[in-house]
């Protein structure tokens, strides 16, 4: 089955201890796109500048990812810059120069109305309802949000929220949008929201998934997957992104939507984020093998379960 | 087989948003030997004034723990008051008058000289090294500290890691020992100064342990175990002591000291801290059954566990 992701791409300057990489392609559905296409076909609605090269495409096709839905806009594409100290777990933003994605008006392609697995990056709530109503067959929406969007449009989030299955944010998101400072308490008033799940991203120690009472399964027992203690972490820009596209891939990729898909997806979303941080951009996301995914899959096993 | 532990008795005032109990025994022997008084018989070496009373005592003596190691001194107990916010994460320290335990000399009553298992709590790392070369025979060694010796009595804590076997300390702890920000580098670096083992302990997310190349098994894979999301933290008091003692009381509980045994002591380790957050001081840890253990063990087992 095949997995539509909407959200940005981006040039990006990134500094960390380890080096500098200037304006490789980022972005969240970049990521999110790389990712999940070790798993599932992938297409992808964004928008892009006039600096966004036939080069730039084919980083993506190279994967089978489709790009039809890629809009071209007069301008330039969205840039970031940002730096990461030796703590790798903050990133400084030097420069960000919304350009052409200030505008972006996410226009589906006739050919994905059959899309079943949908998610939905981080843009304004509205334009991710807007999204989500064109494409009323989807089996399951993923989606994300972020601080601004918490804090500026919290009335449109709350009716985005609605609309999506699977909200994908971190710590910090989850206690600002519930309003509420312990961590399984503030998962209980975002899933009264709307969403039959919810994962918290937890950056090095993990994510788990909350799940609403008999969402995808029996009962409402939580699961926490862990990620890989990694000693150079290179680059962190995409991790988060990168952790949803595995965990939505692997979902889409699978025939049923049981609780016990999701809690695999979870792993799944681990491996992909650890892959991501070890080079610098997409570098490390473009040139994996299933095979190198699966031995990675079996690490997290180990690293977390008994005999 | 008994393990012997040394560390502080106290008298705690705590605060938390679900209210205060006054003067409670804690301490951080106390909650160290009451987790591992339900798997293994406990003896305490520790120093109390003339204001610990046979009541406090009793607390101690119906789990069954030795209590012949607590030295009387004139003066008053070990003295702590605390305050917790929403974010029950960060401790406020009101008050801490150290007392008796200022001047605390561990004396091992002759009669624990064949003891198998030893816990060095949270003291100065000479009077560490002093106890732990009077009882040789030790088969296992488990040790804690905290940023005060590591910032002020750094050589000394060195040399005192040569005795340890398994250590057992916070994110902040082993960053600032190792003088690393990279968790799985500052574990190597820490591990490269003696112990044979490394517990981290990351708070609500859980504990990783480290393994030098070949101890307790093959390989160096770290093993990750999970504590529960609680709902209502009522009092974080002792909460890493109450790890700890679930961890060594149910190492010193099995007959061998395999790799296996030690990631099943970091679940009863995560099982035991998740208990004592639920009531105020010890109350929890004062009344729980084997059962009640064996069935969160299980949850923390389906908390993290694939099909």
């Amino acid at each position: 089955m095949s997995i539509l992701a909407i959200g940005s791409i981006a040039f990006d300057t990134i500094t960390s201890p380890f080096g500098t990489a200037e304006r490789v392609l980022g972005g969240s559905c970049t990521y999110f796109s790389l990712a999940a296409s070790y798993f599932t076909n992938v297409r992808v609605v964004a928008v892009v500048g006039e600096d966004f090269t036939p080069q730039n495409e084919a980083i993506l096709k190279r994967r089978g990812i489709d790009t039809q839905g890629i809009q071209r806009e007069k301008g330039k594409t969205f840039f970031w810059a940002g730096q990461y100290g030796e703590n790798v777990n903050e990133a400084k933003t030097l420069t960000t120069e919304l350009n052409v994605f200030e505008q972006f008006n996410p226009q589906i392609p006739s050919g994905y109305s059959d899309t079943e697995f949908l998610f939905l990056g981080n843009i304004h709530p509205t334009l991710q309802a807007h999204v989500r109503r064109q494409l009323n067959g989807a089996r399951l929406v993923g989606g994300d949000t972020m601080n601004y969007w918490i804090d500026r449009t919290r009335d449109e989030l709350v009716q985005t929220l609605k609309l999506i299955d699977v909200l994908l944010i971190n710590d910090g998101e989850a206690k600002m949008l519930a309003r509420e400072t312990n961590l399984p308490r503030a998962a209980n008033k975002v899933l009264a929201m709307g969403p039959r799940a919810l994962v918290i991203k937890h950056g090095e120690y993990g994510a788990t998934i909350f799940f609403r009472e008999g969402a995808f399964g029996i009962g409402r027992h939580p699961f926490r997957a862990p990620t890989l203690p990694i000693e150079e972490v290179r680059d962190p820009t995409g991790a988060g992104d990168s952790f949803a596209g595995g965990f939505m891939g692997y979902i889409a990729s699978q025939d049923e939507l049981t609780r016990e898909v999701l809690k695999r997806a979870l792993f799944y979303g681990g491996v992909m984020g650890s892959f991501a941080v070890e080079r610098f951009g997409t570098e490390r996301l473009q040139n994996l093998s299933r095979e190198e995914i699966e031995s990675r899959f079996q690490l997290f096993r180990e690293l977390t379960h008994l005999a």
